[in-house]
C-alpha cells in the first residue's frame, strides 16, 4: 500500500498592498493551505483571491487563526481570556467560511498562527478554546496540532479530527519535541538533511534527534514555511524526495487521520 | 386575514468595554435584530452574547456589515472599489455565521450599516456589490432595502428575497422618500405621531408625508432606533399602537415578502 | 507649612462614539488628568477635547500610554520586545504633546495603562523601556510610578523625575504592596474607610494594612477611578477629607518630588 | 547663482513585518523625506528606524500623514468632518516629532498621502484643516503643496511656509495642472524623458506639456516614487541630470522658499 503524506504551508499573509512570500509558487508544491483571516494578516480581498487560487491548483484550505495584531503580525501573544479567544477563532473560522464560498470550496481543517499556536500547543485551556470553536462552528474541520502538545489533547478530548503536525525545517530533541528556537541548530537549513529527514519520518516512521538517537514521531502534514526567498525551492526538494521515496503527497482530508 | 409588520433594530454595536444602546430592552420590543459584525462595531464576544440574547428572546437576527472605521462607527463613507466593498460584506456575513453557531440561530437577513446604506441606497455599484456577498455566501439571505432604493432594485434583479424596509421616526416626501436629515422636521420626535405614520403605513397603506399629502409605502420591516436613551419607550409605544390595531409583530423570515 | 498631595484620574478614555465615565465630573475633583492617547483608547478628537476640558478647569495633563489592543481596552498584556514597547510609548508621548498644543497644555507627567502598568510594575525592561521613551522625548516629564515598583526604580535610575503613586480604594498587605486583586477584600469600596486611609497616609505618612499593621507609604499622588457611576461621589468624598484635615490639592508638578 | 532643487520621496511606508520599497537606496538619491505615521502606514518601529537612516544619510524629514486606513493604504477617501482630518493630522505630526527626537533629528515639513493629498489638492476645507493642524501643532513646519492647489491657497493663507511640489514622473496639461491618471500617457516611464522635463523646469522653469506646449510651473521640490523595483534606477538618473545640469540637490528647508 502506498504511503502517503501531506505538505502544509501558511497562505494569504499580506495585508492591502503588501504581500509577503511566493504564495503562488508554494501552492504549486503543497496540498494544503493555511489560510490568514483578518486578525494578523489576510483582509478580505486576499483571503478571496488566495482560496480562488488553492482550489484552481488542488489545494485543500484550512483556517489560519491569529491573534488581532496585525503590528506585531500575530507573533506577540496577548493574554486573553479562553473565552475570548475561542469567540476570536470562531470569527475567523466563519470568515474564511464566507470567503471559501466564492470558489466552491470547504473548509477542511485549522491550524492557530504564530503566538497563538505556540501557547496552544502547552496551554490546555488555550488549546481546548481553539476545539470548542472549530466544535461549535463546524465539527467536520480537521484540528491540525503539534504531535503530543495539548492541542493534540484537546482536539481528541474534544472527539475532533486531528492532523498531527510536523516540521521539515526543524530538528527535534531525544524525547520527540521540537528543538527550541533558542539553540543554534533548531532550524535544518539544508535542504537534503530535511529531506532525508522527513523521507525517514514518513516511510519509516523513524528518524534521528539532534542528538543522534532514533525517535519515532507520528506525523500527518508537514509544515513549510513560505516566507523565504528560498522557500519554493527548498519546498520542491522536499516533494521531490518524499515523492522518489514513493510517497504520495495528499491533502489533509485525505489522510487516513487516527 | 391578520396583518403583520416586522419591527428591525441595530443591536451588538459595542466594542469591548464599550456599550451603546439598551440592547436587551430593544430586543424586548422588535422581533428582528440586526448585529454589528467587527468592522464598525462589534468585537467576537458582543457578537456572541447579543444572537444568545436575541435567540433567547425569539428575535431573528441578521448581518449589519459597516465600513472598517470603528473611530468613525461606520458612519463615514470609505471609497473603496464595489469588489473590495463586496468581499468586506461577504468577511462579515461569515463572521456572523459562526456566531450564531453556538445560539444555533440561521442569519435570515442583511442590511447595510451608516454610511454604507447610505451609500447603497443611491449607488447601483455598491447595492449590487452587497447582493453578490449575499448570494455568494447564503442566498436564501434577505436584503433589507430601503424602499425604491438602488439596493431594492439591485436585490430584485440578483432574485434576492427583499424586505423593504420604512421608518417609525422619520418623515417622508411627496414622492415617498425619506425626508432628508438637512430638513428640522425630518425626524419625527414624537411617539404618537410616529404610531399613527407606521399604524396608517401598515393597515391602509397609505400615510400621510410632510407636506400633508397622502402617499403609499410599501413595507415589510420598521426600522426602530436603539440608542437614545428614550428609545426604549418610543419602540414600546410603537409596537403597541401596532398591536392595537391588530398588527401582529412577526419576524422578517415570516413576512410574506414581494 | 501646608500638606499638599495630588488626585489623579484616567481620562479620555472613549473611542469616537463610545464613551466611559464621566470626565467633565472628575475633571472637577482632581488635579492632574492621564490621558488616552489612541492605542487602547482616545480618538484624536477625544483626546482634543479632554485636554482642552482639563486646561479649562486647572487640571495639569499626562500620557497615559497603553498597548496596541482596543479590543481588550489595554487590559490584555501583549508580549511586546521592551523595544517594540520604547516606541510604542514614545508615539504615545508625541501624540498627545500635538493634542495638547491646541490649548497650549504642557504635558508634564506619564502613567501607563492597564496591562501596561501592571507589567512595567514588576519587569525592569519594561520599567526602563517607558522611562527611556520619557527620556528622549521629554526628560521633564515626571514618571508616575507605583510606591516601590520596578517602575520606581527605572525612573530614578534614568534620573527621570518621579512621582509615587498610591490608592484611595485600594487596601495594602503588610509589607506595602497593594493587596492582589484576587483577594475578596482587595477594594476599599466604602467611601468613608477610603477617606480616612488617604488622610492618614498623606497627613502622618501612616496607614493600617490590610491585617491591620502600622505601615508606611510615601506617596505623590492618589489615585481615583472614574468609570463607575459612584466615581465622582466616591471622588469628591475623598477630596473633602483631605481638605477637611487641611491637605492641599495640587497638580503633580507642582508636588516637591524625591 | 547655482540653482538648486529638492528631491523628495514617501518612506518607511511598511507595517510590522511587511516592507514596501528599498528605503535605502532611495535615501541615498533624495534629499527630504516624508514619512508614514501609524495611520495608513508606518508602525513606531519602522518609523524609527526610518528617521535614523534619514538623518544618518542627510536627508530631512517631514510627516507623511494619511487616512486611519492600514488596509486601503491610505488611498481610499474617508469622508470625515474637517475638524477630525484636522486633529487626525495634528496626532501624527506629534508622533512623528517624537519618533524623530530618538536621532535629534527635526520635522521640517508635511505632505499629506494618498486619498487625503488627492482631497485637499481640490478641497479648500481639506487643505485648511491640514494647515491649522501644521500651524497649531509647529507653525515653522514646511506645508508641501501641489502647484497651484488648493493646499497651496491655504497654506498661504494661514501665513505657513510652502514648498511647491513637481513631479518627475508625470506628464502636464496645457493649463499647468497634472495630466490625470485616467490618461493612458499620464505617467513618465522613459527616466531620459522624465530626466529632460524635470531638467527644463528647474533650469529654465518652463518646460513643454504633454501636448508640446511650453508651460511654466513653478517647483520647489519633485515627488519620487519608491515603490517600485526600478525605482532607485529611476531617482539616481533623475537626480544626475539635475546635477549634471549645474542644479544642486537640498533639502526642503535649505530651498528659498516663496
Amino acid at each position: 500500500m502506498a504511503l502517503s503524506i501531506n505538505l502544509n504551508a501558511d497562505m494569504g499573509e499580506g495585508w492591502g498592498t503588501y504581500r509577503i512570500g511566493d504564495d503562488a509558487g508554494i501552492l504549486d508544491v503543497i496540498k494544503s493551505a493555511s489560510i490568514a483571516c483578518g486578525f494578523h494578516a489576510g483582509d478580505p480581498v486576499t483571503m478571496h483571491d488566495v482560496v480562488k487560487m488553492a482550489k484552481d491548483k488542488g489545494v485543500s484550505i484550512g483556517v489560519h487563526p491569529g491573534f488581532n495584531d496585525l503590528w506585531g503580525f500575530g507573533r506577540r501573544a496577548i493574554m486573553m481570556k479562553p473565552q475570548e479567544l475561542e469567540y476570536m477563532v470562531a470569527y475567523q473560522i466563519g470568515a474564511l467560511q464566507a470567503m471559501a464560498s466564492y470558489s466552491s470550496a470547504k473548509v477542511t481543517h485549522l491550524k492557530p498562527h504564530g503566538a497563538l499556536n505556540n501557547m496552544a500547543a502547552v496551554d490546555a485551556d488555550y488549546a481546548t478554546a481553539i476545539g470548542r470553536a472549530i466544535k461549535t462552528v463546524d465539527s467536520s474541520i480537521i484540528y491540525v496540532a503539534l504531535s503530543g502538545s495539548e492541542m493534540e489533547k484537546a482536539s481528541r478530548k474534544l472527539g475532533l479530527k486531528t492532523a498531527l503536525e510536523g516540521f521539515c525545517d526543524r530538528h527535534y530533541e531525544d524525547d520527540g519535541n521540537l528543538t527550541p528556537r533558542k539553540f543554534a541548530d533548531a532550524m535544518i537549513k539544508d535542504a537534503d538533511k530535511a529531506a532525508k529527514q522527513v523521507v525517514d519520518m514518513v516511510t519509516t516512521g523513524e528518524f534521528l534527534s539532534r542528538h543522534g538517537k532514533p525517535i519515532k514521531v507520528k506525523v500527518d502534514t508537514l509544515c513549510l514555511h513560505g516566507d523565504e526567498p528560498t522557500a519554493v525551492a527548498f519546498a520542491r526538494k522536499i516533494r521531490a524526495a518524499l515523492e522518489g521515496a514513493g510517497v504520495k503527497i495528499v491533502q489533509i482530508p485525505e489522510m487516513k487521520l487516527s
